[in-house]
Order: structure tokens, then C-alpha cells, then sequence
């Protein structure tokens, strides 16, 4: 049980919902105390891109140097050549499919290895810290305040499964098998006459957003929250879903509005419609709204 | 950390090699101290049938009272009449998927509910007991031991995984989210204008028996485990897979050869070709073998 709780929250009435919550836990059966956090722009930065792009461009620039046909492939290109239009322009699903396939064949731990070196040898674009050190310093006080409550702490992110899990011990205390995202397909291959486990360039099921998060949440942890925090469209389901379940629940919804410590997502063009009608359906339906300006004292940790 | 370790298994090579993996817990990281243990035959009795066919039987019956309908299905009709003979010839894949269609349309909480009356309603026919008690005393004892040394028990089941997950915490302490089985595929349901999550009667991937096991323990948990434990054909592939791995490892056999306590499969017909096989994998492959008669000093914990 850490000493204060959830120091890096300003008072007032969101910091009040949540510390509300965390006193109704002893009223909450042990199989519903389960959070579920989504992860880019919930519990880590998600701009100026998402940190998993930025590893797919890590990787591909080193594919490129071994296999320089590989830029002639439309969809590498357009990551190549940094243009985020020509990226939207293709569609990020088949950009997402086609640096999926950087990783065939290749084992869970080389995959793992490739996570760790692009965490030690790259830097955020904008603040230059380590991308894993870009975590929201009140949530990682949440998720404590949750595990001292006997929660137990899921990411439920559209990121990619092996991804997040590489970091989500080490970052979060999130052990992998309570990471839920979208999951490539395996196969089972030969090595030097050992048979090994190795991935695909499939989707096993959908991207993990929308609906989809919530019927993961079922299929792959069994059991349902009665917390969900989430900032996006993607995650509006889900905050739905465990905001209408019986009993004490929160959903949790976070608003980039802080443009001199993080980023104001209105203030960038397009993202505006999207925002406002996940904003508007937190006000019906009574979520919790975080104003990272306003009811955050501290965003991210001392690096 | 239990008094006396692994009080129910007898002094023998096979209790040593047991205590011998155990013993090497601190050279195996964290990430890797994942045990991974099959369900029917290998921590509960699966004899004279899967505890789950019978609940799916006493389902049945419940339903047929309503929907008397249901008898003139060949599926039904050959589970209602007893006849094991029958069933096989229909095929136990067929009649599984008929049988999980009586679920079709169930939330979660409801189908919850349907395992725990199954469980405090019936008895076991051969001993009499309940269900939940037909656990092996020795295995509790084992997973005891591999959480106090920092491991995390998961459940790799052929078995419905909602089955398993709706007594997974109370009979072996764990929790929902690491039990990994055969996985029916939701969908979302309006019931008096809220939005709930139902059954389908489709199958979410494959059954998880045989290599299924191997990639749904990377896809459901993303840690490769240090100890397997199986029974049957259907576990061997987890079972070489885990010993197979860089580091220490154990795969554990489980041998049902006590009529007196348990049950000697090799008397039954039929049975024979293929524990013969398993058990031939096993030698070739250094795996160690339980004989339920030999080594283990109690077979179900005290009533």
C-alpha cells in the first residue's frame, strides 16, 4: 500500500470518482476486480505517432539495408519516405498488415529481442526520452492503488499483442498473459530438426478495437471489469460495456488537452470529429472525463 | 511456503526429478516460470467420462424437459440414451459442438451459473463424490509448490475454457485469465436495450488439443513454459515443445495405472495403442512419468 494515495492527481471532482471507486472496492467481488487500460494515449504517449510505428520504421529500415528491394514495396515507400499522408492515403491496416510481415518466421524471443534494442537504441522525436519512460505517471499510481485494492491490472490495447507484452512487465507490472491486443497467427517450423514456434504475417481474429475489445476481454480473460479506462472511438465500447455492467463500476476517459506538457489532440486537423463524439458520449453516458491539463499535477515520471 | 513439500508423492526417481526441477527455480527468469498443466486426466479424474460431457448431459436433460423437441436430434438423442458406442460413431466432435449449441445465446454470468448447480447438484458415479473433489491431491500439492518458488500456474485444457474457468480459481487457485482452452466465439446482444455479450455456438479457432496447445500458449499467455504436465496423445506436442526450450524444463507424464484408487486405462479396450504410443514418446524423450500407483502416496484429497 503506497503512503498517499494517488499523489500525482489534482483534487477535484475527477480525482473524487476515482478515489470514490477505490473506497466501493470492498464491495466489488474478487472475480470482477479487474481493470482494463488501454494503452496508446491511455497509459503511454501516443504521438507524434504510435511508439509501435515507430518500431515497424525502426525495423524496416534495417530490413531495407539487407534487402533493398523492399523499397519498392508501395507500403514500405510510403513509411520510408516519411509521408504520413501517403500512409493514410494506402490505409493504415495494410501499411499495419504489410510491416507485420517484417517479422515472418522469425521466433517469440528474437521478436522480444527486437522490442528490447528498439527501446534501448531509439528516442521519443519530441522529448527525447526513452518511448517507455512517455507513461502517465497517474495512471501507473491507479494501476498500484488498484493491485493494494486486490485488482488485477489488463491492457487491452489495438496495439499488437507481443508488443506491448515485451515492455508490460517491466513498465506497467502487467504480467503478459493479462495483455490483450491484436494477435498474429503462429506456426510451427523446423530448426535445425527442433521444432520451433514461429510467427506468421496473419491476424489471428480481428484488430483488437471497437467490439472487438469487448468480446476479447470474454474470450481471453475470462472475467469482467469493473474498471475500463480508454481515450479513443476504439475504446468507447469497452467503457460502455463495463459501465453497464451490474455493480460498482468507472469508465475512465482521457482527454489530450494539455499542448505544453503532452499534446492537444483539438488543436490538430482532422482528429477534431472524432474526439468530440467520443467526448459527447462520455458526457450521456456519465464516464469519468480526465482533463490531462487540469486534473493532472505531474504527467509523466521523473526520467 | 507449505511445511513439508509434496507431502502426497512417494520417495522415488520421480518425486526426485520433482523436487530436482524445483530446486533449479533460481536459475529460470521470472518470465519463464510458467507451469503449464492439462486438465482432465492430469489434475482431475476425466473417467468414466469427461466431467464435462456430463455436464453437458445433465444439460441436456434439463433442456429436453422444455424443449422436448431436442430428443429427435441424433446428436441428443445419442447422448440421451447413454449409449458411448453411439456417441463415438456420431464422432465426440460432433456431438461436443451440438451439445455446446445448448448454450447458444447464454451470457457469460448465466453459463457461470449453469457449472456452479452442476457442481453442487450431481455426484461422481463411480465414487460417489462431488465432481470438484476428484482432484488430484499430488498435483495441488506440485502447483503449491511452483507458486511459493514465484510460478504461475496455467491450465491448458481441451476442455471448454468457460468450463474450466467457472471453477479454476476455487478448486486450483487460478485465475481465469490463465486458463487456456477450447474457446466458443460471442456476440453482442441487445436484452431490454443494454448491450450484453452472448454465446454462439461457433468455435473460436481450433480445439486446443495437440499442436493447438503449443500456439495458444504463445497467443493466450506469450510466455514459453519451463513445466508441462499431460496425460494423453493430445498433450504431447505441449509437452515436447516445453522440454524442448533453452534452460531447465520438465515435462511430466501422468500414468493412470491404479484400478484400485483411480482407474488402469490400459485394461480398457480401445485404449491401449494410444497410451502405448504416449508413453513410448515419453521414454525416448527423457520425460517423466507419474505412475498414479507408484507415486503417489494419496491419489484425492481428504473428503
Amino acid at each position: 500500500m503506497t503512503d498517499q494515495l494517488l499523489p500525482s492527481w489534482r483534487d477535484g471532482a475527477t480525482r473524487s470518482a476515482v478515489v470514490d471507486f477505490l473506497d466501493a472496492a470492498d464491495e466489488i467481488p474478487h472475480e470482477r476486480r479487474v481493470a482494463v487500460f488501454d494503452n496508446d494515449g491511455t497509459l503511454w504517449c501516443e504521438k507524434p505517432r504510435y511508439t509501435q510505428l515507430d518500431f515497424f520504421v525502426w525495423e524496416l529500415n534495417h530490413a531495407v539495408k539487407d534487402r533493398p528491394a523492399l523499397q519498392s514495396v508501395p507500403e514500405y515507400a510510403a513509411v520510408l519516405g516519411g509521408d504520413m499522408a501517403e500512409v493514410q492515403d494506402i490505409g493504415l491496416p495494410r501499411v499495419a498488415v504489410a510491416l507485420v510481415a517484417l517479422f515472418e518466421k522469425m521466433e517469440p524471443e528474437a521478436f522480444e529481442a527486437r522490442v528490447r534494442a528498439f527501446f534501448d537504441e531509439t528516442r521519443h522525436p519530441d522529448s527525447g526520452l526513452r518511448y517507455d519512460q512517455m507513461v502517465y505517471q497517474p495512471m501507473l499510481e491507479l494501476m498500484q492503488a488498484l493491485e493494494d485494492r486486490g485488482f488485477t491490472n489488463c491492457i487491452v490495447t489495438g496495439g499488437g499483442t507481443e508488443f506491448v507484452r515485451a515492455i508490460s512487465r517491466r513498465v506497467y507490472g502487467v504480467d503478459q498473459e493479462r495483455v490483450v491486443g491484436t494477435l498474429v497467427r503462429y506456426t510451427l517450423a523446423d530448426r535445425n530438426g527442433r521444432r520451433v514456434l514461429v510467427r506468421t504475417s496473419l491476424l489471428e481474429g480481428e484488430v483488437n478495437e471497437g467490439e472487438a475489445k469487448i468480446s476479447n476481454i470474454q474470450m481471453a480473460l475470462g472475467r469482467q471489469p469493473s474498471l475500463a479506462a480508454g481515450n479513443s472511438p476504439g475504446d468507447a465500447d469497452m467503457l460502455e460495456y463495463t459501465n453497464s455492467l451490474d455493480g460498482p463500476s468507472l469508465a475512465l476517459l482521457v482527454n489530450h488537452d494539455d499542448a505544453e506538457r503532452e499534446y492537444a489532440y483539438r488543436s490538430e486537423a482532422g482528429s477534431f470529429d472524432a474526439e468530440e463524439a467520443v467526448e459527447a458520449t462520455a458526457t450521456t453516458l456519465g464516464w469519468t472525463q480526465i482533463s490531462m491539463r487540469d486534473d493532472w499535477a505531474t504527467v509523466f515520471p521523473d526520467p
